[in-house]
């Protein structure tokens, strides 16, 4: 996927319904609770019945799940607290259905799929068909991946979302898996936003004091290194090169995640982004198309501070605060049940008519 | 219920079981997690652990709100932006399943019972064989009760929590409905605690600024009605008086709901609070027991700023804040699913040597 075809994907991408919301609006008013009484289960209410073109909205059956999985060169740089063959084992843990994102998904009745784009391990034959490469390079030395391959990452990613959508889901989750990934994360943040390397610095899985160090230089190095595809870069080019970027300081996890935001955009279907991997994926899906953002919610806000620093930039407000950090996909599972009352509520609640329950008198 | 029989309820409330919830710290240590990311889910799965006495805990099969439905004569003074009669209205729309907690329960697999304590209404025969009268007195002026009906009350709240617990019950929730009963809250929240009337009124319903003023009024006019019931009062006696206070400026659906709160904890029963009105009624079972609110979540933080004044006294942090204000248990079944997922991934997450995953290096 070159810049070319990248320009097509984001015409393709509209806008919610506009009509649907107001209608959604109007039957909120007529629910049988004060008005404004369900808080922010309203505004996701609308929400939803806008990216459906439907109201009421129906709920969701087919939720799916989709975890980016991949290693990085850069956590042989001492940045994480686990050592990097654990993305291949959890890719194993995943399959075999004993992670966190296997039981919240049971819980929530959402599904699992794992795609393998970088692991550095042989992966099962399932979920190693779009695979870009054994560990993308250690970013703060050296690209991620050639631009080809990065090209090739964002392409697979709007496959998968086509994929899914093609096979019913009704709402996608991108999740991730990779000891190392909050490294490129902190690096495009900072690299988008302009936000200094030590604040968009954040322990990952767990890091101590020292790692925590190693990293924020890691991300001072590697953001040096992704300048040249930034806006306002020296050589006069005043537009972002995503492809380039990706390249450069990303990951084939990220690039295919940016790919699937992208497309599930384009096919008119509602996303719930997770933690800081998926956001900052979305980040950048924004500055390539900034009307996708409609198209996604934020399910929860991740304690790593860069996640805080990409919402605000996005606009977009959480849906829950649990503290949590863990990705996967783990975050957004615990909003699903918010989402699903949000759309429950406007679906299914008797009106005040239909209740005979009298109405404020008119203000 | 007098003083003597309230005394012998508090004595039978114990703790939680403090070696369950070492060894649920323990297993969420060798979860395939780094340690931590769970955030507040590993925190309230120990607290699950402990409640039940048991590790890894069961989930919840058998949640129950009950609806505490009553009327208050001070909603004649113009506090509220419903009228008095939308009580009794509601009370039909729950028994038909047409309100906001029918379709969140539902959805969240839980049951809603309905209680009429003092609906100014003539109910079904099914929810009023607690029924202390029609409507609480009008506290700015007059009690609310009688203090043998505020007793009665408090010992309807615990043979409900009896009748819920012995027929399965293992997780309750305690709703409210009531036009009004905002206002004996924002009373007894500044009784309490001390903070002046103006910063525990709140808008209820949706009152206009009229209507706001004519609220903190009558809170003003029904706390100085309290102050007898308070430690430190005039006559020199120095320990409050709940009966005294429930009859003087609280209800018959706060009085009721204090009791439930208060055996659901003498039977070790797990609590979800939910918003402004079910707090109240744990601050004052706080202040009477203690010990009980070890066995009591706050689910959500309502917007209404008594909720956030009590929740701080009772030092309760509440699990999602998703801005809302409508009472009849609404608020905590959104939390219910941030519970069992909790729950789920302490219980049925692959730990490291299971899954053969590495953990990280010792510190």
């Amino acid at each position: 996927m070159d810049q070319a075809e990248l320009a097509g994907l984001v015409a393709g991408i509209g806008l919610p319904n506009t009509a649907t919301a107001e209608a959604a609006r109007a039957r909120q008013a007529r629910l049988t609770k004060p008005t404004g009484a369900l808080g922010r289960l309203e505004e996701l209410s609308v929400w939803v019945a806008a990216a459906q073109g439907a109201c009421p909205p129906r709920n969701f059956e087919r939720a799916r799940v989709v975890v980016f999985a991949g290693d990085h060169g850069i956590a042989r740089a001492g940045v994480s607290a686990y050592p990097p063959e654990v993305t291949g084992q959890m890719v194993a843990n995943f399959l075999a259905g004993g992670a966190a994102v296997n039981v919240l998904a049971r819980l929530a009745g959402a599904t699992v799929r794992v795609v393998d784009m970088a692991v550095d391990a042989d992966t099962p034959e399932q979920v190693r068909g779009y695979k870009i490469c054994r560990s993308s390079g250690r970013i703060d030395q050296q690209d991620a991946l050639t631009r080809e391959q990065a090209g090739a990452a964002l392409l697979a990613g709007t496959r998968i979302a086509d994929e899914e959508v093609d096979a019913g889901a009704d709402l996608l989750v991108p999740g991730d898996m990779g000891i190392g990934n909050t490294t490129p994360c902190a690096v495009l943040v900072a690299a988008l936003t302009g936000v200094e390397p030590a604040r968009v610095t954040g322990r990952g899985t767990g890091v101590d004091d020292a790692g925590w160090m190693r990293k924020v230089a890691a991300v001072r190095d590697a953001l040096r290194r992704a300048r040249p595809y930034l806006p306002g870069r020296s050589d006069g080019g005043a537009a972002l090169d995503p492809v380039g970027l990706l390249a450069a300081v990303g990951g084939a996890d990220l690039a295919a995640m940016t790919g699937f935001l992208l497309q599930a955009a384009a096919r008119r279907t509602p996303v719930l982004l997770d933690g800081l991997v998926s956001g900052t994926a979305a980040l950048l899906a924004y500055r390539i198309a900034p009307d996708a953002v409609h198209w996604w919610l934020a399910a929860h806000r991740s304690t790593e501070p860069a996640h805080s620093v990409l919402l605000d930039r996005l606009g977009l407000v959480p849906i829950v605060d649990l503290e949590m950090r863990l990705g996967e996909g783990s975050g957004a599972l615990l909003a699903l049940p918010v989402l699903r009352a949000a759309v429950a509520t406007l679906a299914e609640m008797a009106t005040f008519d239909q209740a005979g329950v009298s109405d404020r008198a008119a203000d």
